[in-house]
């Protein structure tokens, strides 16, 4: 896509796939509301007051119909929002439209390329002239990490007068970055610190991000206070767990039709995500055999009658793989050689990096077969069997189904609705330091 | 779309939505074969032998991914096929597309009216100036039922000179049926009966089509031998109960994206069909409440702790709703009139009858709202709430869905070609009657 | 125990463990009426027309409070009756006493030698002076076998002078029937046929018991009519599946208080009991594996997740081996030799000639010891290491616990009743022949 | 019993129901062993370097098997013990035999009245002239309570010469409590004093315990450091979860044979005992229902598909009641005049107070049937129906089985000794001041 900022008749900014799909999203989008109930009770209950008046909230965040009714809701608070996708794959094109049109600035399609991707969450955290947001969304915290690169290239910068090299790092997403960074610095050197000065804190939705943020705290890099959306326990156990336990079988079934009773299964981590992949598959009738390094997770697995052993142990033998670690090179492109023809490869962790995607690319004389999109068949030449990868192997749910389902995204969101009321509330009390809290965890 | 037979390069007649999907459809063919190991062994076993040269198979079944796999499974050993779908919303393009190009005549598309369903039927059955087809393979006896009253038709004809009188029917599908026998009377008065004469038999794939075949055997009005394959334990107890557990679930997420879990699920009909779709339902996390007729099934309910109600004592609590009784009026407009808002309203037995489309659809003031594509939200006018119902109250699994997964139907289209196999080896020594057989059934 | 008949006061015989357990069977037996509603409604709708009066019935099943309260439906319906168990380790004495007290001639104790098993089984069937029973209620066909053999010996003797010779034959259990047989001779030549010819006919409960009778009457020597009550749908569907899927984790439960979840379960058969063996299990937490030599019972494993194996893939490295086979030798000496230390093998087929108690007891150097009674750990003498053997490799859901449940018998005995009155109102009528009739089936 | 200490011929002091028992908890104790791979784990690793040499340990802990396994872990680790149980109904009197026979010092028999209860606490922290342990293992808190209560009556004795007024409490426990303290100070007015001042630690097993440790650190009243075992995840997600999965219907079955499948079944709290006790109802095939207060758990309970309502809204329809909220007058006798004739009503939290056994008892005109030990039915004078009531409305998986299996409570007692190797190690660093400690909780 052309990568220019468009504007609706009112004025306001975005970028999506079609506009004209706005109508069948807004229909979705009722559909929604009614299996959002915890979003729909923060309207009714916070809108009146308006708490966020004022308020300009930043949110990258995969731009479903789900997002779509937090964002509604956060504008019904009194928030003006600009939002982009956490995920090149994840946007749904007529949620983007319905929101676009009728409610927030949005720069988001499904299949942005890298380039487009970081093109999006600056536009996402640009408010023009008087700086940033108040307040973020993050999921992945991609925009958090911009802001904090920025501002330490700006300081380098200053210091010395170096600028970032995007020839420094092999990560080609990271080189985009740098880049980003480098061209910005040219117009403006204190535009990300002007962001965060402005910036009240942020709210993390996901692991990934939640790791992050404690690293920073604790090498004391971390610029602005962060809440810790992901541990409440109706985050974490509800998203986590019976969000993939619905949606990992709908993006199995959507991608390739195939039965899943009487397969082997292999799902790889049994933490909250892999705890709901395996209830899922095993509730399908496959038979699910579990890896996993931490040895309470082993043992809680082996209490549901499930086998745990290494993926070495079964990498010839199993149909379906799926990661839900949240580290990296759990599948490499060896592993991939030695499966049975067919074998059905994906990821359902949040990020790209469970499977060995450029292993498998590069791999001499491999072929490509594209099913349908999000679906491949990739060939190995010494065989002439293949393996069939979905979503190119980031997420799964989103990439071949339409994600976790509204209502276990309600649970989800409604946290983070009161993250943000409680930052904004508190942002002139000096409560919150430049640490990440954890929301109210609860039994569990 | 226009009702005229196009011919490929070869000269093969077919009927369907786009030629230029062959390619697509050629791939999921092939994933499919690795998942159809029961066929595969046919092919394997029985293709060097060629037991079916010279026999014209006509077939009113599903023209799905699985069905061209058993079409081609027959054609490898040697038989010439006809097709047609017994379902106006079964047919995947691309399938049909792929067996068109390649292997057989196919008549059939995504979407037909009743019209153009029973024109393709009788393409299916035409094989020219020779008469019929020597053996059918039906689905629900659409085939046999088309050759049944045609033939009874001539047989009138010539007795009395009476042609059917399609205003004698209010029933508007069997308004078709005689439409079509009696235009066709005006070119061939013995045109049923030459194909009567001709076929050796029918092997039939459902419950519908086998109580028909049971009524008109006891009767005395079947007209050829028939072997009932629905109720092999592979094809009942598999098809049925493991094809149902998947393609339900599947058929609700992509038509809905709703969440199961935490949902009052009612499953009518407790029978193979209804077994398969409350587990599906339960393992999703849903609360299941069975109605049911059959003391027998009722207590099996009660033995998996499923609650057995009627329909009336939940119709206002339901979240969703699912017909399997194989019976009609099951659920009624006066029902949905009183369902919560969104409650979703689907039927996944065989035939049309078991939601009452028809006082839906003539109530007054009903407002219909399309979400997607077979996908209706109805708004009552009273209430302005609203019911969303699947696929016309048609197959959902097929409608919204892909339909059963490759494997289960493996299993039942195994039991097909081996029936037919038997049927065309014993032709000609009067091992069958004009009965209905049962196919081996073995320990359940 | 002195095997001596005892009478009550009301001059009824009886042989029993101890009659002052009366009152707590009568307790027990109380509860169980309020679980036992398909009983219960048999006395409320039969009850008042009394249409068993006249009628002798002898029985020959597991002497429990389940079978009390069958017991006292008979006798509420007008009969007379006499009971023995069909199996040495099922009797419950308390229930045992209650009835002996109360309503009917009981020979029946837990821990029966073979010698006495057989002494109760004749004492059932004797009657006095005027022959035997009317009617016969039989558990694995005991009862009907030594009516037979009785025949048979004596339609021999009369031909040609010659006895039974216990020592024609290996089985320890027949020589005793053959003894008895013989012994029966000298006083009365013509007792079995006079048994036969008063005998209206058989109701049989069980697998094994139906599978003999089936083939009397291919071999045209059944003698008397027999109604199939085990292929009820109540009754094998019920009893067999639901009915071990609740006793069998009791009865290991009991016996050895291990923890289920987290074992390696090895289920040897998936027919019914298999079927409800390996849900009680995989719902426990174990991980279970199933052997299988039936295609379509293996493949209905695979579609629930199971694994199938044979039992030599898995014999180190299983917890739990349960038999459901209803064949023999399924678990040989050989195989107990090689398994881990303390595992835990048992049966739950109708006879105990699944597991190779013989083998066991007789391989050099292996030594017994008696944890409790029905649980034995043997110790192999070149590993030093044991194996557990609940019920001496009888049913050992009746030798380490109670039993299936009062609910799932009521099913099973009603079927009963009902095949009971119907052999009686037609006994004159001759609508029953000398074959095995099937009770109606009905839907699965 | 009398109550008067015995001692073995090497002058150990103990009181059990049967020494000679002993042979037959030795076997057990040997299965055991092979069951609890952690704590054998500990003696491998920990024993050569007899870490305990020279303390002395207290446990106030079920005195079962599996405790008899952890007793003989400490003593092999060096500590010397003695032990009392926590329950009056706990103890298994062939482990206590065992354990008094061969390692330790032990006061414990199934069936204590309450005032043998705490005389067997007393003895159990009674060491002699030296003072008390060096360590306590509790259970609930009682050992620790005593210490409490008798410090704060010496204290209070010496400040003002009071003594405890047993008639000070309606409590007929804290009664008894008293009486013993007010007795001691007759003859040692510094004896709690002592045993405080000598004392290192306790660590606390269960969830009762730890809330009144936590209570006592709050109102800074707790004399000595304790850590908090409890909520270790291999304790608290183990023994509570996966142990009451196994053992509730266990209990069930021992205690009344009852089927569980097709009965509705109301769990009184979600917590984890509650989840595991659902689990377990609903696997066996009953339909369940929950209450519960708190709102994160009653949405998990949703997710699974479970019912959630009040008590009220289903006292008159359910046939199995089990509290598990670790709250008092959960189940009240109002609740059990109104319940279905035979409901079965019984406790797994750890205290007794949660059915109001109290109101049942004195209720007018109740008349109580023991069936057996632990299972009694309580007839209601105006409608003659009963209900069953185990365990007297205690523990029902201790009283009326034999509680959590061997595997699950190596988990929980592999944190103790884990936990009491800590407490020991450091207790001469100050590192553990007087507070509640939680030991490592890790991934759940």
């Amino acid at each position: 896509m052309a990568l220019s900022v468009e504007k609706t008749a009112s004025g306001r900014e975005y970028k999506v796939k079609d506009l004209s799909q706005a109508d069948f999203g807004r229909l979705e989008l009722e559909l929604a509301e009614v299996e959002m109930p915890g979003l729909m009770a923060c309207r009714a209950e916070f809108g009146p007051s308006q708490p966020f008046k004022g308020a300009r909230i930043s949110g990258s965040l995969h731009m479903t119909i789900q997002t779509a009714v937090l964002i509604e809701t956060l504008t019904a608070l009194g928030a003006e929002v600009r939002w982009c996708s956490c995920n090149i794959f994840s946007t749904q094109d007529h949620a983007a439209a319905a929101i676009a049109r009728d409610s927030a600035a949005v720069f988001a399609w499904k299949g942005e390329t890298l380039e487009e991707y970081w093109w999006c969450t600056e536009r996402c955290l640009d408010w023009g002239a008087g700086g940033g947001p108040d307040l973020i969304v993050d999921d992945g915290g991609d925009a958090t990490l911009l802001i904090h690169e920025g501002v330490k290239a700006e300081e380098e910068f200053e210091r010395s007068g170096k600028v970032p090299d995007p020839d420094s790092t092999d990560n080609p997403e990271f080189k985009i970055v740098l880049t980003i960074i480098r061209d910005g610095l040219k117009t403006d050197a204190r535009k990300y610190r002007k962001m965060k000065e402005r910036l009240v804190g942020v709210s993390e939705e996901t692991t990934t991000g939640v790791k992050r943020l404690y690293q920073m705290q604790e090498s004391g890099t971390l610029l602005f206070p962060a809440i810790n959306v992901n541990d409440s326990v109706t985050k974490s156990k509800f998203d986590n767990l019976y969000g993939c336990r619905h949606s990992l079988p709908d993006g199995l079934m959507r991608a390739t039709d195939v039965m899943i009773a009487g397969k082997v299964a292999v799902v790889c981590g049994y933490g909250d995500v892999g705890k709901g992949c395996a209830a899922a598959l095993k509730q399908a009738g496959a038979r699910v055999i579990v890896t996993e390094i931490d040895p309470i997770c082993a043992l809680q697995a082996l209490m549901e009658g499930i086998q745990i052993l290494t993926l070495e142990d079964v990498v010839s033998d199993a149909d379906i793989f799926v990661t839900t670690t949240g580290n990296k090179d759990i599948i490499m492109v060896d592993h991939m050689r030695k499966m049975k023809n067919n074998a059905i490869v994906c990821n359902i962790g949040h990020f790209d990096n469970e499977i060995d995607m450029n292993g498998l690319e590069t791999y001499p004389g491999v072929k490509r077969i594209t099913i349908k999109p999000q679906t491949d068949r990739w060939v190995f030449p010494e065989t002439n069997t293949g393996i069939i990868v979905l979503a190119e192997g980031r997420l799964m749910n989103l990439g071949c189904a339409t994600g976790h389902p509204s209502f276990v995204m309600s649970c989800s969101f409604t946290n983070q609705v009161i993250a943000q009321l409680e930052l904004w509330k508190e942002k002139a009390t000096g409560k919150y330091e430049k640490k990440a809290y954890q929301a109210h965890q609860g039994p569990v």
